[in-house]
């Protein structure tokens, strides 16, 4: 999608995402309330992710589900190396953990080295630091240790290249060029990298020997590498993969639903950030969608609909009425920004407080997630 | 090389080469009179091959020369396994046997099993099992198994593939389309490939531990790649590969000594015919400087250097006198042409007798020739 200086790409995210206009273009579909009650039933509830629309979009889900029921299906997300975890990055991650969780599904964990050595500045030793510190975050969110097997692509090449030369086989420049916008001055590498990046999608069929469905919870951007290679696993007698499509968390400065949280200005929460750290981004750069004065916001009310504090509340307070109330009482003026703000604070507090605790555990079990050929 | 009709790249080699031509445009020099003294000086003789021009360019062999008597010098070369190696594949690996033992130095074969995939129409399980048969020619032909490691591109990845995507960050889809001729319709794992090619020439240095040169003996149409990744190898901190070029064998149906032979008419002597599969295929095929009729010839004489089988003896007859004698007794009418053949084909039988012997023995050996990291 790069259109009106919006741009949606696996490496840059930028301007007002429309969702609805990205659906079109990606040819994804929206999740229907029918298909949230086939979750529900398997689940045996629904993530407030699904009942808000914040995981949104897939393509055969309803086949993901099929072959769920015959015990056939796996999940398969990533993580690119090249800085460190923010809050971000995580929502599709903890909805992932919550489909493992219910589902009791294995979940193949990609951690694309290669990816980040390819597109950006950086040497390997750094992102090898990023990869270390990036996998016990993403233990520390919880999850199963006998179900869930990190690849990561430089340490399991013996695994994954020969199995990327399959896919690379049928992809050629001119599709990726239009898939990407990639130019003839791009590097070798980063034309061939969407090929690594398919292989986790059938890599557990061939492990596991037999032809597996594969489920691809996403951010929104990383689908043109999944459109690009669907085609291609299923040239290689592999099932297409089925993906679910989330929306961004809107960035602290961001004025609407809209736009990713950006590391790259520095306002970003991260995992290992301290109770004040939060504390301070939070209240200096989350934009507020109060009134100037507090005799004004009594008085007109906030607008909770491009307030940050609000819409990440949207993200981490799971209880429905409780964030009705919070939407209600700031609509109305009776709750203050600072007080909005402070609800987001002790909340983020307390995950970050039980996640750096679980993080600190996570070394010990980092063997176990690395996944032994 | 792409004018007239005349096409040699890695894939493509077809028409009658141009060698000086070729040296021009791929930038290579000849090699002197005053190296061969030098390598001459440092073997204890000079191989016929050297003497007879059919190893005849090079870049850096100066410097190489230079490195080895610092003891920093290392040979590589390497096999693309989708047949059965023919005669015409070999004269290279001779020559690199004859470095190898004159000049004592290790030797690092790579299989780009992954290229074989990607260039052909074949699956992996064919070129598998042309692995297999050429590593065992290859190792029948008299390396020796404490100096010389075999490296698998699809097998050896989790050691190649984070070198490659080093190599691939230098070079961009301009490059390859510049050097090999690359639309935007080849497939990405083509563009991808020479950065896999490139990595035997600084690997050994990181497994030894410090910076080593590399000479690259090989068939002239592999030139383009090392052209395309001596600056991105010189980028890494490494030395940039020298390398040395030989002449194409000429095809039996050749009429010159230019053009490559071909296995793709069927008309290739194979390490695996029999003695009589190698005669019939001489007298048939082999292109003949002979006149008509035996009375034109006793009068005219023959034409030797239109002669494959005279061609192909340069190759395989290493004594001068005798060379001579057969030149002189061909053109002066003395030596018939059916002659000619039968001295060709004792000479071949003669080497093949003692390879097949070889190539029973090789499979004990295999494993010892095959890289552990």
């Amino acid at each position: 999608m790069e259109s009106n200086s919006v741009i949606v790409n696996p490496w840059e995210v930028k301007g007002n995402v429309d969702y609805n206009k990205l659906l079109d273009e990606f040819g994804l579909k929206r999740i229907s309330p029918a298909l949230m009650k086939r979750i529900e039933k398997n689940a045996g509830e629904l993530h407030h992710y699904l009942r808000r629309g914040i995981v949104f979009a897939h393509r055969d889900l309803d086949k993901a589900l099929d072959e769920y029921k015959k015990k056939n299906l796996f999940l398969y997300t990533g993580r690119g190396p090249s800085g460190p975890i923010h809050i971000g990055h995580i929502s599709v991650w903890l909805f992932v953990k919550w489909l493992q969780e219910k589902l009791g599904l294995e979940l193949w964990f990609q951690f694309t080295d290669d990816e980040k050595y390819l597109f950006n500045n950086l040497s390997m030793a750094e992102i090898d630091k990023w990869l270390h510190e990036n996998m016990l975050d993403i233990i520390a969110l919880g999850f199963d240790p006998k179900k869930t097997h990190f690849l990561i692509d430089t340490k399991h090449a013996n695994l994954m290249y020969p199995e990327a030369i399959k896919v690379a086989k049928k992809i050629t420049f001119s599709t990726v060029k239009a898939a990407f916008g990639f130019t003839n001055n791009f590097n070798v590498g980063e034309i061939f990298f969407t090929a690594m990046q398919a292989v986790p999608a059938f890599l557990p069929s061939i492990i596991r020997g037999k032809k597996m469905f594969c489920l691809i919870p996403h951010a929104i951007d990383q689908d043109p590498h999944f459109r690009v290679s669907r085609d291609a696993i299923h040239k290689l007698g592999f099932p297409k993969p089925g993906s679910i499509q989330s929306v961004f968390l809107p960035g602290l400065g961001g004025i609407s639903k809209d736009g990713k949280m950006s590391s790259s200005t520095g306002q970003a929460i991260y995992l290992t950030d301290t109770p004040n750290e939060v504390k301070k981004k939070i209240n200096k750069y989350a934009f507020s969608g109060g009134q100037n004065t507090i005799e004004e916001h009594r008085k007109k009310g906030g607008n909770p609909d491009i307030d940050v504090a609000y819409q990440w509340l949207t993200f981490f307070e799971e209880d429905d009425k409780k964030l009705k109330n919070i939407y209600d009482d700031y609509k109305s003026g009776k709750l203050l920004s600072g007080e909005l703000k402070k609800i987001l604070i002790d909340k983020l507090n307390l995950f970050l407080a039980a996640h750096q605790k679980r993080r600190k555990n996570a070394v010990k079990l980092l063997d176990k997630f690395i996944y032994k050929p």
